[in-house]
């Protein structure tokens, strides 16, 4: 099984000192890897009845829609304020310093809908908490969060219970 | 063969006065569309020997995505300033007010590689041309531009001369 983890590149001090930034672009870019992380991606959610893949902005549409290529499900976009074009819902989530929003079009998913939310990294589980919280707003059921990367000892994971969390590449410090 | 075009929701006035949305949320929403979309602009890439494509933030993350999967490529991401943490380059271009500006790592691809770039709309050709100019400037050979949608009026394939520009839907005004 191809070894994810060589092809995520460590750039220390960024986006500021004292943080390792897991660098996923030279994955993405070559095809064998981003597909074989992809069908990584897929095997934790096989067997699963899936109505709505839900990427977040940005990295996250990359994961999602080439997920839901290989499952074949309907892609739900949540994005960063003022981007909708439609009437939306929000949620707003704390940050280190501030907060931030995200929205999703009203009539994105139907009541009842079987819903997984991806993203490529689960850091604090801030951003992927928020999503769920909208998506369960729209009647939505949240089956879980599917990540490549999650980076262990932040407790994402405990932020997102009693939602099940999947990633393919863990980091624990 | 699916018409993709009754799954795009025309939203006028948005994001101002005058102007008519055309809205791919539905399109990604509903499965069987969303990968018909896909398939079709796969189709118009057909025999092609690509080595990248390259998907534009946010949108075309979703296209180049999904069309990497469909075609084995790499994928390369272009952003918006500040995102990404490896060493850039960087290329602006003019909006209606002000100029906005694009980034590349300067990594992402090797001298002569071929390229097609990808985004989920051709209005103007601003963003593609900026983004073109880009991977030339890496050394990359730009095969082409592809989009799902083409708004013919505002005469963006112009701008991307001598460059092809392949579509899958039009709208004429």
């Amino acid at each position: 099984m191809e070894d994810i983890k060589q092809h995520i590149r460590d750039i220390p001090g960024f986006p500021k000192e004292g943080i390792v930034f897991h660098d996923i672009t030279p994955l993405l870019q070559n095809a064998k890897a981003f597909e074989a992380a992809v069908d990584q991606m897929a095997d934790l959610l096989k067997g699963k009845e899936i109505d709505y893949l839900v990427g977040i902005e940005a990295r996250g549409f990359i994961f999602a829609s080439a997920l839901a290529m290989k499952l074949g499900c309907g892609l739900v976009v949540v994005r960063k304020p003022g981007k909708l074009p439609y009437v939306t819902i929000n949620a707003s989530y704390d940050l280190e310093y501030g907060s931030d929003t995200l929205e999703v079009h009203r009539d994105a998913i139907h009541e009842g809908s079987k819903v997984v939310i991806i993203d490529d990294l689960l850091a604090t589980g801030g951003t992927a908490a928020a999503t769920g919280d909208l998506i369960e707003q729209l009647g939505g059921e949240v089956l879980g969060y599917c990540f490549l990367v999650e980076l262990t000892a932040l407790g994402g994971d405990k932020k997102l219970e009693p939602h099940p969390v999947w990633s393919v590449v863990k980091y624990s410090e």
